[in-house]
């Protein structure tokens, strides 16, 4: 299977839709979308290594509103919700946002949502690109739990880089400052009660604001924007060279159904024993005890600028197939191309040398731990 | 919210998959993508127009490798995909291709594939653009049933058009000829068995060929440009005047989780009294006896050629809104605007003069009965 050579022009209808902020995140001058969870999300602004640059320095406005929630509500959403994951949710506190890979009976990833706790019988499942809504209602049936399985209208747009903490301030006051990581508030934005996250898919930092009213969006973006004026704020998106770097995985390239958690680097949010209920424990249990069969370790591969990774490419040691790269991109501030791969058991020591079949040519590659570090 | 007003670019990733034809596809000189069950889909090669006229005209083959398969396999295969929709499969024979809704508890719609029945404990979901595979999975699960959920790796492709069948003999044989509508039969190709079925996504007749090893997918394609090389044969995709034209809805644009069957015209497909195992039996059978509070019907919109409907468009009679425009496109053939539009109860009636706010402005329309006739 190849890929599309050119850049290929979206078709843009109702099923991939837009958002309250498409006009602005239109207005901005966006250069391309993908389309996640069935809505558009912008890719790039300026090139990816400006917005990369600027991510890095500044501070940027994200319409991730294809960050779809679904909600789980009633007497057994704690159950039902605890059910889906192995991190153990026991302890979770209202008013916290816990990253939570999502399991099917075989143990095999379903999303990998950040879950925010609202109450203690409500719940938003803030999600990659699957649609949860289903997995959620048809296990919510089957089990015949009593709970309410729904997608709300909520958008979020999220104030991502290192001068993120002064824009949310400027906008909803000092308080946003002691928001603790991972953590979230209900602030007030013109009147209006907004769920505001610390958190977001970036490492530069920053929050994430759950907007619930689709009126409010233009004037949402808008206020970030002003906040921002001096602090050279500008329009922003998920970017592949500093999620990369950071060691943040995306469902769907990195890891898919076809994979476990534990295989994913994911073990600290399988907390197996503490989460008995979840029904692919069992099935983890059994993965941990034979231990895991490939892993998703870091690579960083040698000599120029690769082309952008849009179908795995084999991993090789003299000759043998031992794994596949995910995602792949130069970094300008590692001076390297970076990249993900899973590599077979015995393979993914780091410090190794493997080779990577490019579209490029064969690569020389060194087996790096995740994230990567200079 | 507003609509890309620009034409975006599709920011390719691995998430974002493509087909085994997706390097002919490029070559073909495909002019865009959209998004569909995570896949490259085309939708355009020369432009919609001449597309149009070409498909209604000669034969194209389609790339709808993102037509994905969901699996049901099992002794209680029947049971489950029973469940699943109103439609009633008891008399279903093997080798049939079945267009059902499906729904939920509250008869709300998941999605509306084409079942294939492989044998009578072996189904494909040929599916629209939502995760079925996840809500069949929970249902099987959370009901415990003895059934196996899976979504293998098949890719079809279509060939459509009033000259597909002298095409599909000319690569199968003659014995295509007797394939009846909507069944299907494995045949050879190049010694390899595929299912191949008189069905497809217009109006002009074709088939559509379950390809299930990625590496024939090239010798498929190239085979279809071959034998059809003396009809004028070309690439197509789905288009949106021929279906609209048609009748033919699509989920996500035209009918979404909001709807019912009953409401999108799909009563023939809800055999509720036959098919009483279906989840949403009750919750359909209630609306049915209340009446449906709304209906799908076809607008004709006066005047000249509107944009694409990228969000409802506003329904309007006597400035009070009395439904939404789904889809809308101008046909050459009718030389009108023809249009999906969803009614309120007291609105509906074939001939009623209505008002839509388009993009371009407030048009007159006239309520039509689907599918359209000139």
């Amino acid at each position: 299977m190849s890929l599309p050579s050119q850049r290929p022009i979206l078709a843009v209808s109702r099923r991939t839709r837009a958002t309250p902020f498409t006009p602005r995140v239109e207005a901005s001058g966006v250069q391309g979308y993908t389309v996640y969870n069935h809505m558009l999300l912008p890719t790039a602004f300026r090139s990816m290594e400006e917005d990369y640059r600027h991510l890095k320095s500044h501070v940027q406005v994200w319409d991730v509103g294809c960050e779809r929630q679904v909600e789980v509500k009633g007497p057994d959403a704690a159950k039902l919700v605890q059910m889906m994951t192995p991190r153990n949710l026991s302890k979770a506190q209202v008013g916290q946002c816990l990253y939570a890979p999502l399991v099917d009976e075989a143990g095999m990833l379903i999303n990998d949502p950040v879950i925010l706790k609202l109450a203690e019988d409500r719940f938003w499942l803030s999600i990659a690109d699957s649609d949860v809504l289903l997995w959620a209602k048809g296990l919510a049936l089957g089990y015949g739990l009593d709970v309410r399985v729904s997608e709300p209208d909520v958008w979020p747009l999220a104030i991502q880089g290192p001068k993120a903490e002064d824009v949310a301030a400027r906008i909803f006051g000092e308080d946003v400052r002691s928001i603790g990581f991972f953590r979230f508030r209900t602030l007030s934005f013109q009147g209006h009660p907004l769920i505001v996250a610390r958190s977001g898919w970036s490492k530069q930092g920053g929050f994430e604001i759950y907007l619930d009213r689709a009126e409010l969006g233009l004037t949402l973006w808008d206020a970030c924007m002003a906040a921002g004026a001096d602090l050279e704020i500008g329009p922003g998106c998920p970017n592949l060279i500093e999620r990369i770097e950071g060691g943040l995985l995306s469902y769907g390239n990195d890891m898919t159904i076809a994979n476990n958690p534990l295989e994913c680097g994911l073990d600290k949010y399988c907390q197996i024993d503490a989460a008995p209920t979840c029904i692919g424990a069992e099935a983890l249990r059994r993965i941990a005890a034979d231990g895991v069969a490939r892993k998703i370790m870091g690579l960083r591969i040698a000599d120029g600028v690769l082309p952008s990774c849009v179908e795995p490419w084999p991993v090789l040691v003299a000759g043998k197939r031992v794994g596949a790269v995910s995602s792949a991109v130069y970094s300008p501030d590692f001076g390297a191309n970076l990249a993900f791969a899973m590599l077979d058991r015995g393979h993914w020591a780091p410090g190794g040398a493997v080779e990577v079949e490019t579209p490029a040519g064969l690569r020389r590659a060194v087996i790096s731990t995740l994230p990567f570090t200079k």
